[in-house]
């Protein structure tokens, strides 16, 4: 590295800082539609400051999207993927600091949607600085769409690319990615399960009623215990009819890569952090690697009747709960929507209502390609040994299907976000580590760099 | 009834009002400890205006139990029991009014707490002191025990007897009652189901994970849904083993009442304010009647995870549930949570933990006593019918357990409270309606009077 850019990057991660703290002080909980617009605009405006030609995409329903693109040297187009809506921060009570204001503790830097995925758009536009400042114009020209929606399931994706898809039309992909692992390693992820993410709710009475008429009232509380407890045997496996009949089994590809990605530190670590003796069925090894090819049905949330301290003798009139399916290829949420509601029917849960709150289907990016090749081949460059790749992540990117089947654009995701495995996602006191950013910085700096060299 | 009384009756309906709404103010939830010490001090200054001597009897761990005294003519003394503590107002979006103030709308007085048990406390009240206006002495001796944790299950009522049982040994007891039914019978129940409380909790990992591990990482709520399902089967009989070992059946006089109290219009009202179509298991007339004389299992509570509006993808760490069970005779509380944690253990639900927040035993007391048949009597002369005998209230008073096995002294509710089946205990917008008052205070001060006339 140039001792020009090297300086470059000291000065972008000082900046990492300040517009970190500034972005994550933007409550933009999409589930509860707090300060969505004012975030949108903040977004923009930085994209505007960094040199991008902007506007943002309006769809009915939706906040807004923010758009940018900004010309490079050569005729590649790359697409960016961020979102700037977060997790809601609840449950409040665990959270060391303030989930709304970055705060500095043992070299980490804790946050609400600092990991996922704010930092990763900051080290972009690092990165995109520390060009424009070292190089000039801009290797590449990208484009970039930044959501609103994605902690909710992208439910307007969709719609969004059947009116804009034009604009997105690009010659490779990345989406939110991750960081780099404790062997240095880089990741690509080529694939993403799918979701279903639906709303139970039982209404049974008009009111809550004294508990001592339990022998004549009927329990919302019951009828959801034991709905939900129908969709699972005792081992896990999920007993809706049909719900893994699309299930395929893993490639052999797949299953080598499984193999190769062992890694019993790993899972010491994964087992540390969770504070767990074993995983779900004591797997380990290649039969934990494999295992994202199940799909699963999470409770996501339970709620009826009195749940604060002490004692309320209560029979609740209500009950809901939340539940995702994570959904592996080739199944489509929609069809196991329609199979779960058939399913609860035929089991005589008539009382149950299941409303569908947002979905996405399983895509997966074949490795062969001559983008995914490229970023391989950085990724080596970069961290001079292989990159892991993961054919298929547990969690989703619900907008893949719709980037899939409406835009036909394909993408990955990398490393250059300065997360980690123990970043948190999703839970109290989510973190990033202040030693990732400068590397995050470069290598957001070198892979832009190197697609503007030859021709993907 | 004499010009002098009525006008006093006049009078005292106006105090009640008053009374109540300041004693309506004090928000005395005993599972949130709120208040406590201040409504003790409220009611014991109540009972001291009204000529009782009075103290508080401090038991460790407990709010303080107000206990008062008053001489009168004949040698007969009564005891009465209310309680000062009142259920949490939550839900509180259901409420149309402020849940601590009293508000009158459509013939009604609405506030928390204010038919169980408030209201019954102020009319006794007003009884008493309608009776020193136009006769002066009382025409029996009362001593009154009102405690401050029947909501949570009169956690310390049997440490209270063992402590100062002597104080409270007296003649006959009138524990809480009701109204009069909408045949303006009164009522006279003999006995209350018992009743054990529990919670449970599960805890599997250190803190929530994004769901996107859901195929990897244990799941509280799962586990904590199928051990509840666990607990009763399709038709809701508990699965318990030996949970029905000591239920006796109903005897030839329970199922004669039974029989005698089938009220068709209730049932239809009753449905109503539910706004349900049938009751459980579609009973109806004996059936319904005599189903009280089985146990239940409710569940009060259930949370985990996330259950605000919206989506939110996350692996919850915790699950917790709450449940009451009303046991008949001759269930008892701590055989039953033996045979529930057995069973846990045995089903391998080592996982959930088990704690007991309640508890107490069922108590009948014999219809063929004298002061029983003396009640009865007062009841039917007042009111011009026979009451409504019921055998077993679906409800618990915990503290039966205690006066009876401690004390020696055995009871009965009747009517007296300004309270009706439509009256939302434990319910938003709980509440009694105005007309019900002068009627309440007139009965007791026909009780009070005719406890005193005849030797019982």
């Amino acid at each position: 590295m140039n001792q020009i850019l090297e300086k470059e990057l000291e000065t972008q991660t000082q900046n990492f800082k300040s517009l970190i703290t500034e972005y994550c002080r933007l409550e933009s909980v999409a589930a509860q539609n707090r300060m969505m617009q004012e975030t949108a605009n903040w977004v923009e405006n930085l994209l505007k400051a960094t040199g991008f030609a902007t506007r943002q995409l309006p769809v009915d329903g939706a906040p807004n999207y923010v758009y940018g693109t900004i010309k490079g040297k050569s005729d590649f187009t790359l697409l960016l993927y961020n979102h700037y809506d977060v997790q809601p921060e609840t449950p409040l009570a665990l959270w060391e600091s303030p989930p709304f204001e970055v705060t500095e503790k043992d070299g980490k830097l804790v946050a609400r949607g600092i990991c996922d995925n704010k930092a990763e758009l900051i080290a972009r536009i690092c990165a995109i600085r520390a060009i424009q400042a070292t190089q000039g114009e801009l290797p590449i020209n990208i484009t970039w769409i930044i959501e609103g929606e994605e902690e909710i399931g992208s439910t307007h994706f969709d719609a969004m690319t059947r009116q804009y898809g034009d604009l997105l039309k690009t010659d490779g992909a990345l989406w939110e990615g991750g960081g780099f692992n404790e062997k240095e390693q880089a990741h690509i992820a080529l694939g993403f399960r799918g979701m279903l993410y639906v709303e139970y709710s039982v209404e049974l009475m008009a009111h809550d009623a004294h508990s001592g008429g339990a022998h004549t009232l009927p329990s919302a509380a019951w009828r959801l215990v034991k709905a939900l407890a129908s969709l699972k045997d005792d081992n896990g496996r999920v007993l809706i009819p049909g719900f893994y009949a699309d299930v395929r089994e893993p490639t052999a590809m797949e299953q080598q890569v499984a193999h190769d990605n062992v890694d019993l530190e790993q899972e010491g670590r994964a087992k540390a952090m969770y504070g767990i003796d074993a995983f779900l069925h004591n797997r380990s090894g290649y039969d934990l690697e494999v295992s994202v090819y199940e799909p699963t049905a999470n409770i996501a949330g339970f709620l009826s009747g009195y749940t604060e301290p002490g004692v309320k003798t209560v029979l609740p009139a209500k009950a809901m709960a939340k539940m995702d399916f994570r959904l592996v290829p080739n199944q489509r949420p929609d069809d196991i929507l329609a199979k779960l509601k058939a399913y609860l029917k035929a089991q005589g849960f008539d009382d149950v209502q299941v409303t569908k709150l947002g979905g996405g289907d399983p895509v997966v990016t074949p490795l062969e390609g001559a983008f995914v090749q490229k970023i391989t081949q950085i990724c080596q460059t970069f961290t001079e040994q292989e990159p892991k790749i993961i054919t298929l992540v547990g969690g989703t990117l619900p907008l893949l299907g719709a980037m899939k089947n409406n835009v036909g654009v394909l993408g990955i995701s990398t490393s250059g976000n300065p997360a980690y495995y123990g970043s948190g996602a999703h839970a109290p006191n989510e973190h990033i580590r202040v030693r990732d950013i400068p590397r995050a910085i470069e290598f957001n700096v070198f892979m832009f760099t190197q697609l503007g060299e030859t021709e993907v």
